[in-house]
């Protein structure tokens, strides 16, 4: 037989083209026994949308889009996979806007969404953001974002993260019970959520068991991207009680590394290192390096799945307070030990 | 004073607005005693275009797309950096796409850039694609390309690689040099010219000093994303006189070293390996890993001035035969002593 369409559909069951239509969504606004009855149907005369129509009605371009601050750390990489694999499943094209941690960069590429080449977004925030209002527009124009990793804490969206306060308070465990007196976080900037959760967490800890915390700089922010390398090495250098480092973010990790490297600074032995990282060459490194790695293939596959079904109008499921807390793992290797 | 208009300055200088506007914009068309003339007085009353105007008049959209089969590989992170550097400098949005080496995705890809969204596209191909069709199907709608890194062996248009067939015979050398009687080859695709270019090399080097090739296979063939592990595993396990091996992309590489690792296989001491890799942990592998590497960043840079340039009308200087051939570096390290 010929293409049924959704009006013959309708016919058949006696019911109006608006209800098949809603219930072929999965829209909440039909019983689930009615989405039965019609789907049976549907699928025993081979009914199938037609997807050009469907978008024209919709508008929809069938795009997202996602704007994050680099690919060159693997956490991104791993977290691209794992949203175009869903995006792929669904049928949507992925468009990649990079920030290069500059919110400027940032701005550019959410204004470039704002014109109905795309469905809706996932970001993961640059480190100079503090602002939301380019955000706010894009919603206003009722295309849905949806934060993964890199939130903006306080800002009402669905978000979907890892849990970053307990694997600061975990890093900072690891390194007390391996001995260490003076570990301090290395942060990548002070505004990200993530970075302040990581170090609260840390801090945390830190404090629990000793009072000397005045005595030399906990947290040290290496926010110049240019120059992590120096910056780093003037910190060993000025600090020398420093016996452990927690690097907050897979670039800061290998700046550390090739620092003490270069210096001849053993690792483990006077600095213990631990990274926040998914570097796919962490047990292969000379000490092999304890990670806290974040399930970012994960993160990827959930952000797109909301993001997609709140494209898809079932918005009523995802709710600004939506949080999905995907846990990391600690991975002790020889750079502790 | 006010905003000076390109007709006014046409006006003052005698000339006609097509001659000064194809002088701003460089054209080949005008003399250069006329651009010098133009630009002076241009500058000395602050003539400023209005970009938007340019960009309706032109029908552009300043966006460039990048197409490219994955982000995972440091090669392609770091030439996505100076695709970016030189279009944020350009004032063009860029657009990344991911084939995740699908000749699907990298047509489907390029059927989004073919609806006027995009000036012009930059590809690095699939490992899958063999076909040009999609290619020439946007380059006959007048939006340029031009390939980075993995070309189209024999298809005339823009390229910016690397000197292949020349490391190819480097990383032979090297091994035999090191004492290597049976190195190896490993490829990720026996279409993607990169692969067949830095074999052709390495066969070209191997054959020259010994008979025995027919005894084990010197080139072998990961193309499964999926299992590149155990492909690795049986082929050590099945050929235990490989001596050396060059992995002609970095994820063969890591894989190699993974399955070094886990088996106990000393490296370099029963097997030497070299990578064609601009891995930024290479130098703190154990062992530091031996590396044939790209200039990644001055790949993408000069491959987006490229795209830019055409885009920008300076057609005459960019042919289909144009190749750039920017050289790649041996850097050794223990994992080939």
């Amino acid at each position: 037989m010929g293409n049924i369409t959704i009006r013959e559909l309708a016919q058949r069951l006696g019911l109006s083209i608006a209800t098949v239509s809603k219930a072929l969504k999965d829209s909440y606004e039909i019983s689930d026994a009615t989405k039965k009855k019609i789907v049976s149907l549907a699928n025993e005369l081979n009914y199938s949308p037609n997807p050009y129509a469907s978008s024209l009605r919709k508008q929809q371009s069938k795009t997202i889009a996602v704007v994050l601050p680099e690919v060159a750390d693997s956490f991104f990489s791993l977290a691209i996979n794992g949203i175009q694999e869903v995006a792929l499943a669904k049928g949507y094209h992925v468009l990649f806007y990079l920030s290069h941690e500059s919110f400027e960069l940032e701005k550019k590429a959410i204004n470039h969404c704002n014109n109905g080449r795309v469905d809706g977004v996932l970001i993961s925030v640059s480190s100079e953001t503090r602002d939301t209002a380019h955000i706010s527009s894009l919603r206003s124009k009722n295309i849905p974002v949806v934060f993964f990793d890199r939130e903006l804490e306080g800002y009402a969206a669905p978000k979907v993260v890892t849990n970053d306060y307990e694997c600061g308070e975990l890093a900072a465990k690891h390194l007390l019970d391996k001995g260490c007196r003076f570990p301090v976080f290395l942060s990548t900037s002070d505004a990200l959520a993530i970075c302040q959760n990581r170090f609260s967490g840390f801090a945390n800890e830190i404090n629990k068991i000793r009072n000397e915390i005045a005595t030399y700089p906990f947290i040290i922010n290496c926010s110049n991207d240019k120059n992590i390398y120096d910056q780093i090495a003037s910190i060993l250098e000025k600090f020398p009680a420093i016996d452990g480092i927690v690097a907050s973010v897979e670039k800061l990790a290998i700046q550390t590394l090739l620092v003490c490297a270069d210096q001849n600074i053993p690792i483990p032995d006077r600095i213990k290192v631990l990274a926040f990282s998914t570097l796919e060459t962490a047990p292969l490194l000379n000490p092999s390096l304890t990670t806290i790695s974040q399930p970012a293939f994960d993160i990827g596959k959930h952000s797109a799945e909301t993001l997609i079904t709140m494209i898809e109008k079932k918005k009523h499921s995802i709710t600004n307070d939506y949080k999905a807390v995907l846990p990391s793992a600690l991975n002790i290797r020889k750079s502790t030990q």
